[in-house]
């Protein structure tokens, strides 16, 4: 059991909770809690950390775990980002998305693209919304809030397990060959002429979603084939990036459903 | 100028960001930022606080503003509940809305009900959401997280001036009264019989939305008319409770659109 949180495997899971760039280096993150932990793929586990207590009442279904180690409640809490630790958390491999693995899923295109989105919790809750949709993929800018982040993935509920993703250091070139893929692109805007649920989605599309301040780039918003707009009554000037995200996936949804 | 942190207005507003019980007794709480305090009605307003250098720069659309009184910078970080204040705050007053008010506004019913609803960025969001679907009002129980925590006024980005709300103590008796009036109780459930676009809203409805990880309590549900599903592809088990609302409310908006 380890119980000194001066041990190096302690400091690499406190680092892993706290610092973007130690888990771009690593290719690893922190999954915190028994239901995440329960939901992530075992090849894909570097290491499981469990207290002695979690696992006498949860045993059966952890301690098969592999790389499973005991640890103490006080290293535990040390370990993770949250104030009050579940008893367990694993340091887990990142996936490696290529833009050809995404495009190439079985059913038509619905894909999430993301440019500037900051807030750890929408990104997050876009990708928990898009699994309960049906995307095939979501596609982020390096201005993107890091999906790798604690607050991220305990936010998706495991759907980064699940949803194919990738970030992008040139999102243009990535909408280009989205675009040539044959994949519609329709930007979420203020401004759009087209209601959201007055465009088409039965075909392959993706869905622009912009900062959740400054909306989507004037140069992104340029490539995209048709600009929708989601209808707002009051004073509201624009509603929550992934409110807007998930009514637009949904209605892609609502469509397929209907012309099945 | 105010220039102590130990002045009792400033102590005042540290006590309105930090403690729910001090803003029940008192029937105050804080609005913060320009943009906020901007979209405050004025008859709202108990009190202004901004520091010089934002006056400076701001002055025009603000320097007017009822029971305006300067303060230090250092006094403004005290009174608010962000690290980085934006240079301006109101201490207002709360509104009191009663269900006869709610239940008669002008044109059908679009109400949001919401039990234990705990998170304050969900319960803003909803708001903010609800606003721009059009909603005539959101009932909530005492157990929904505070509408006017700093983080929840934040996140209704103004839309806590403009939807009528209000808190029960017996969210079962509003139920009651409601449906008395005309309303179709619909419950957003899990094990819904209806898939939530097969449901018609354009006449009276309140959607009832649950905490958000136990959904709605089998005592509340069993009060509704219809229980509702949204589908959920993949093995996501849930969605955001703000997400799960707004589409229920943009649904309801879009058959209405379409009914015109």
């Amino acid at each position: 059991m380890i119980t000194s949180r001066s041990n190096a495997r302690v400091r690499q899971a406190a680092d892993l909770a706290k610092k973007s760039r130690y888990r771009n280096e690593t290719g690893l993150y922190l999954v915190e809690g028994p239901k995440m932990v329960g939901e992530l793929p075992q090849d894909q586990i570097e290491c499981v950390y469990a207290t002695e207590k979690f696992l006498e009442t949860h045993g059966p279904d952890f301690s098969a775990l592999p790389h499973l180690q005991t640890v103490s409640e006080e290293v535990l809490k040390a370990m993770c980002d949250t104030q009050t630790p579940q008893g367990i958390l694993a340091v887990a491999r990142q996936c490696r998305f290529g833009l050809s693995d995404i495009l190439s899923a079985g059913k038509p295109a619905l894909l999430m693209i993301l440019e500037a989105v900051q807030d750890p919790g929408n990104l997050g809750t876009i990708l928990r919304a898009g699994e309960g949709a049906g995307v095939t993929g979501v596609i982020m800018d390096e201005k993107t809030a890091d999906i790798y982040a604690p607050k991220t993935v305990r936010s998706t509920m495991g759907a980064l397990f699940r949803v194919p993703f990738l970030r992008t250091g040139d999102l243009a070139a990535a909408l280009e060959k989205i675009r040539q893929s044959g994949v519609r692109l329709a930007a979420a805007h203020l401004e759009g002429s087209t209601e959201y649920d007055e465009a088409d989605y039965t075909g392959p599309v993706a869905f622009l979603i912009g900062n959740e301040a400054a909306g989507l780039s004037s140069r992104i918003t340029e490539l995209a084939d048709i600009r929708v707009r989601i209808p707002m009554e009051g004073r509201v000037e624009s509603l929550n990036a992934a409110v807007a995200a998930s009514l637009l996936m949904y209605e892609a949804a609502r469509q397929r459903r209907k012309s099945r």
